[in-house]
């Protein structure tokens, strides 16, 4: 057997460079930081590129940011490419390590405009953050935007806390539903819910 | 701000085709497809391009294998580069398509040395895989390795299935638990759990 496919790679859109061109390199308080992962995550469903999610991995004492993600399955064709794992997967290859937390690493922070789903939940416990940000945790994401973010357990914050990472909640959460609604009232958007259970355009038919 | 960071890629070890070479395109029975994974698992610790984790993705009616997937942490840098999200990827990545499971595509089989761990897990539900078969589910996997392999749900396998997703286990369970049990007694191991937690000779004072 000849593997047809050996390699992917997955790189940040041109406009994200653009969008966050005139924020500062480090942003000292939380909001600051939920801020930018607002605007990227409003701007990549806009952009088509992606769901409206987007994620700053940043250093938690002095809020230099390490590395933006946003949510690339339209413009990847992966799946699994979410803002987290993109974000994450940016900052370990720009850190060089497997392990944001790693001894004589300042602790890592991520932001992220909603409570991770199922899959970057899991993403998160391996990448070594301290610190999870999030703007909200409720179902609302589902309700305002039709996706599927998939079976969490009860007790997830504290599994979360069992391994060494603190969660924040409730950071801009009315700006994140802004987002959502505004997503959920467009008509020409992909919700890429896979096996056939997504909508939208691209999935009629193919 | 500008960003260092805006791009990563992922590529199968050099080892990966040459171990593969004489297998055949098509394995149309669930064995052999399980007995690749179990060699791609052995050897990729062997080897130290990262766990002993391996996943085959195959046409489910035809048993043509669209790609293969192994635990590249290490070899990667990246954590969240398990077996799983790395062969799900290279068959997103040769399909042209982030949903497996999408209209007029046949269904796609993904088959792993054992139960996916708590990221994982999501991200199976997001591939549009319709059929996840496993060698075995049960926590010898961290006792006789010391992986940590995240919260679970006790209805993990009734959610994947409310999803199309069916799941057949105890597939080679034995041939899975010897190449869990050589890792487990070699000393030169990296465990790459995150947040500090990893054991082995590249985390220490790293």
């Amino acid at each position: 057997m000849e593997l047809t496919t050996t390699r992917f790679g997955v790189g940040l859109p041109g406009w994200v460079a653009e969008e966050i061109a005139r924020v500062e390199p480090a942003l000292p308080d939380v909001e600051a930081r939920m801020r930018v992962a607002h605007r990227l995550a409003r701007r990549n469903h806009r952009e088509g590129t992606g769901g409206p999610f987007a994620a700053v991995v940043s250093d938690a004492a002095t809020g230099e940011v390490l590395s933006v993600g946003v949510n690339l399955v339209l413009a990847s064709g992966l799946s699994g490419m979410h803002a987290e794992v993109v974000a994450l997967c940016l900052a370990q290859a720009g850190a060089g390590t497997w392990d944001l937390g790693g001894a004589g690493r300042p602790p890592v922070e991520l932001a992220v405009n909603w409570r991770p789903c199922a899959m970057c939940y899991g993403a998160v416990l391996w990448s070594g953050v301290a610190r999870l940000v999030i703007a909200g945790e409720g179902d609302e994401v589902e309700h305002l935007t039709g996706f599927d973010e998939g079976p969490m357990r009860p007790d997830w914050k504290e599994q979360l806390a069992a391994r060494g990472v603190d969660v924040r909640t409730d950071v801009l959460r009315d700006e994140a539903l802004d987002t959502f609604r505004e997503y959920g009232e467009r008509s020409d958007v992909v919700v890429y819910n896979g096996g056939g259970r997504g909508r939208g355009p691209e999935t009629q038919g193919s």
